[in-house]
């Protein structure tokens, strides 16, 4: 039987997704509550491998078990036995044996949060990235039209990216002030290694005026990581949502 | 020189607002931190005495200092001499020795946020009551309609509450849905001790269909604290703005 279920987690205590030997990890957390739960040992693929510090509210992974459970039985013996680590399961239903949860993806939704005030952030630290100087949205906006569609991302790619290809499809960005809070949504069918957070310290440049929009556009044409501005924090990150 | 502050905490690890002789509160951090900036003592007035683990994004205070600094410096250093506790100044500045945090205060606003979800909060621990069954927000709408005006609230008032008339006037209270989060919004000059949780116990009991809502007027009628609902929990509630 294959499970497939979505998840909320707070990426601060979490050296990121993905299982590792001598550091906790979301993969082995749930692995190991799945293992009380249900005495067998299944392995989680994830939609996404995030980094860590990096939250997500719609994470999805999926796992074979051989017996099956009433998903919504699986789902409340998770949630109980996985406490105190700060995850939950958000839903859990039985799937084709065909779904993968990385590979049959259609679109992936990241939210980059900024707190722009002089003060620093309290009930929302470690929930955002900290910008003391005033952000100009227009400008940001501006500059994140540039990267709608299908181009070459090599200036917001990571050196460590192990994907074949620097060219992907960006279907959306929008960048929305909500009082001292700018938000920068991406929608794309995948991204690069550390895509989001390049796109987003490039952002805050043309933001603070550091940039033009004009600097934005050659330093993303050259195509070379070295002319991008830097990365972003990953406590503004949220994996938001997978579509299949 | 008298100056005003406004201010933002998490109210998670200060046992409240007011001074205790051996817990740590939000006045004492404060008071001991001025110490350190001004090497005076002042005693702070805060607008509200927030209860442990209600959280503030606008509490006012006032304090009086023998010497003149620049509000925005004072902001500054003690914003960065007050950290690891989960407070920050979000402005400063220099008043009239008249004015006063407390008694000057003609409206305050709170809001009570309810994730209302079936599984628990993750990134919104200690920061929501949770509820897990739906809530009817139209329903908890019109029950909390009969509660604005002038009344008598003693049915929402805590046995310890030391206000000499428990006759207050509710200008407004909204309940709002937004996704998964409920937040009741409330206005008034002035609150009883435990009011807004008071209320907040109530309505979700109207939401959830324990309660009708004429059991609620009639809880709210029978003047009497032992007929009302329960205290929600503390974690809920933000301390949200105080007008002048």
């Amino acid at each position: 039987m294959r499970y497939k279920i979505i998840l909320e987690y707070d990426g601060t205590d979490f050296y990121g997704w993905q299982r590792q030997e001598k550091q906790i990890s979301v993969q082995q957390v749930l692995e190991d509550t799945l293992f009380v739960c249900t005495k067998e040992h299944p392995v989680l693929f994830a939609a996404g491998r995030t980094d860590t510090g990096v939250h997500a509210t719609g994470q999805v992974a999926h796992f074979d078990l051989e017996q099956q459970i009433d998903p919504f039985q699986l789902q409340g013996s998770l949630n109980a036995l996985v406490r105190p680590h700060k995850v939950c399961v958000k839903s859990a239903e039985i799937v084709s044996d065909e779904f993968h949860a990385r590979f049959d993806a259609q679109k992936r939704r990241y939210i980059y949060k900024i707190q722009n005030t002089k003060y620093p952030p309290v009930l929302n630290v470690n929930r955002v990235c900290h910008f003391a100087k005033h952000l100009d949205e227009g400008q940001m906006q501006e500059a994140a039209n540039l990267l709608i569609g299908k181009h070459d991302f090599s200036t917001f790619r990571a050196s460590e990216c192990q994907a074949k290809s620097p060219i992907k499809t960006m279907d959306s960005i929008t960048v929305k002030r909500v009082g001292d809070m700018i938000e920068i949504e991406l929608m794309a069918r995948s991204f690069l290694h550390h895509q989001v957070r390049n796109i987003a310290g490039s952002l805050m440049w043309v933001g603070s005026g550091k940039w033009t929009v004009a600097d934005f556009k050659e330093a993303f044409e050259a195509c070379d990581r070295r002319r991008g501005g830097p990365t972003a924090v990953p406590y503004g990150l949220y994996f938001m949502e997978v579509e299949y």
